[in-house]
């Protein structure tokens, strides 16, 4: 029985100690109020600063700073040991020496790591096949590169926000339909994309194989890609989204550890030909998270991660077997998470179909609700979650990624 | 008459004292030999830590680090003070107390600052039409969007190096004309692009009119954005450039600040249509600067950047136009700069037009030499350099970037 009197922070609750999720909060008032490094246990905090003592003076300056960042530069037997450690700590029967947490409710998450590079793949056949389909409705829905390398592209690092940031709709250049010249005023047509990221930490390095994979990510967060789908449209050719996507990119406050990832992992969907080799890995790092996106109070698509095409590991391989370095810092993330069915979509664009076929919130399913949406109004607000199975029968909960649409600057 | 002696440091001269770019070099040894941000007199480098007392206090502190970082966050308050300062000492017949002139061949050139987000356009008519003809022969060569706004993406900020940084050859994948698979290895058409970057700074800001952008631009650096055209043009649909670009973009190693550059500022090429309003610049941005692209040592090209389409100022409105914030750091490229003529064509993809039509290296102009290029070999150097228009008559230069090809890791 652990000294942490939270009902949920127990092995059948997503944030049990199979999890044990880090981040950073502002307003840990019961220390100096500062921001400090956490880790989540249930719907509580515990500043790691609090329990420096049990930690031990080296794992302890890893996670005194005011971010993630010298933990993930510190690699992933220092992660492997501050798990372990803190597993013993959250577990026991009694607090350790100076322990105290804070209510979710009371600390203010921030952003826990700088983001170095942000790269964002496409690595769901449906969502690609999808998109393929709406865009460019004369050509093949799937280019013939897709089923041989997973296709990403850079975002933009400086606007990666923390869950819970307002989401300010982007104003830019779009052409309506039939029209000949573009014209600039608010998105019309903004949506998210439900996405895993992957936050990169351990060496400078390049070619890194995909069995190295869990030497450099150090754990897992929720993405919201929020997209701008008509300044996208306009813009895209020939070198792909820049402002449709660069205004802001959401992700959650709390990292969950690779390691509690272990019993989700599973083989992609491999394609129908061999792959080139430095893309072939022999241990799966697919990984079965269930995402569930809800649209102001409706449940209104259920994605599932099993369903995508490329995994994390082959991410990492692609993205550095040019030469060019995984950081700490860098966040990749998977591309929307889409499934086969409709209810399984991960972004509005999907979804409706190009807008064309509305969903309607209000009810639990988003099929007979009073209000009808196609893309996203002021005052909206998305939440997107997920888990994992964990050890022994556990779920492993990847915490909320959520946003609030507000009005445009005018 | 200047109490340095250097005849590279005289107002006919590219690094006389209308030019003083900044940068951050290593091996000061008259000091302790440690990193120190230098202003360029010349073929020396004066370490401004050399000149803090003249300096004054505050401004000695903003060049006190070991990067330009903090000098970028200061701001052109700032940037404006120091310049103004600075040319008093350089212009002085009297040494300040302290002051030390390191020679160029005696210290070590670092990247000067943290690369935050790099954003590279692509604003040459010529060049865009070229690719467009080469890579989309069936096609129109220009998107319709091209002459309505700056078209742009994002490149890798980790792999921005300075000028002299050996480029290793990208391996990747690439499909030969007519194979129906793609195949791994070494590129074959390792290619360069010539650039102008613009290196920012001040407060964190979205929405930046044209009209505040020497707010924001700090000052202009040579950039080569090395590519692999084999691997791009297997990947980049439908999301742009990846793999074929990220591997390594080289900067110059001495930033010119953007008021050297005050003589320089030209309209550039204007589309035949109006402008969304955001983009309308009332004062011209555009730069007069003669580039000069040398492979091996034979100038196979001058590209002319005063032919550009888009300016600084149109492209940091629209990179911020939907919300998306510059910071200090924030490094954004014109895209290769290309003439009308085919010696001003910045890039050798078009140069050689797709590999048909080899250049000749060995010959001053490249058109009798002994030895047949289409893309780089191994071994081979491409140094870029550029002057422009200074004030009296005078000749501002920018910093050479410069690098060699070494082979694949295999």
């Amino acid at each position: 029985m652990s000294w942490i009197d939270d009902p949920a922070f127990r092995a059948d609750q997503p944030f049990g100690p199979q999890t044990l999720p880090y981040g950073v909060v502002d307003g840990d008032r019961d220390g100096d109020g500062g921001r400090v490094v956490a880790v989540r246990v249930g719907d509580h905090a515990l500043p790691l600063r609090s329990v420096a003592d049990a930690l031990g003076a080296r794992l302890a300056d890893l996670v005194s700073a005011d971010s993630l960042d010298p933990l993930l530069a510190a690699g992933r037997p220092a992660w492997t040991e501050l798990r372990e450690r803190l597993t013993e700590i959250v577990t026991s029967d009694r607090a350790p020496r100076g322990a105290r947490l804070a209510s979710l409710d009371a600390v203010t998450p921030r952003l826990p790591f700088t983001v170095a590079d942000y790269v964002d793949f496409y690595s769901s056949r449906h969502h690609a096949e999808n998109v393929g389909r709406i865009f460019r409705p004369d050509g093949a829905p799937l280019l013939p590169n897709w089923t041989h390398l997973p296709v990403g592209y850079h975002g933009r690092a400086g606007t990666v926000v923390v869950s819970g940031t307002d989401v300010v709709r982007p104003s830019g250049q779009s052409r309506a339909p039939g029209a000949e010249l573009p014209s600039f005023g608010p998105s019309r047509r903004l949506d998210i994309e439900a996405e895993v990221g992957f936050v990169c930490g351990g060496p400078v390095r390049s070619r890194v194989p995909v069995s190295d994979v869990a030497e450099h990510v150090f754990g897992v967060a929720l993405v919201n890609d929020w997209s701008a789908r008509d300044i996208q449209a306009w813009e895209y050719q020939p070198l792909g989204p820049f402002l449709g996507k660069s205004f802001l990119t959401s992700v959650g406050a709390w990292i969950t550890p690779l390691a509690a990832l272990a019993e989700a992992r599973v083989p992609v969907v491999a394609p129908e030909h061999p792959l080139v080799d430095y893309l072939v890995e022999r241990e799966p790092w697919g990984l079965d998270l269930a995402l569930e996106v809800r649209w102001n109070d409706t449940v209104v698509s259920r994605p599932p991660f099993a369903a995508m095409s490329w995994s994390c590991a082959q991410q990492l391989a692609h993205m550095t077997v040019n030469g060019a370095t995984v950081r700490p810092g860098d966040l990749f993330a998977s591309g929307t998470v889409s499934g086969a069915d409709k209810q399984q979509r991960g972004c509005f664009l999907e979804l409706t179909w190009g807008g064309r076929e509305p969903v309607r919130l209000g009810s639990p399913d988003g099929t007979a609700g009073a209000v009808e949406r196609t893309f996203l109004e002021d005052g909206d607000t998305v939440v997107i979650t997920a888990t994992a199975p964990g050890p022994d029968g556990s779920v492993v909960g990847l915490s909320e990624v959520a946003g609030t649409v507000r009005a445009a600057v005018s």
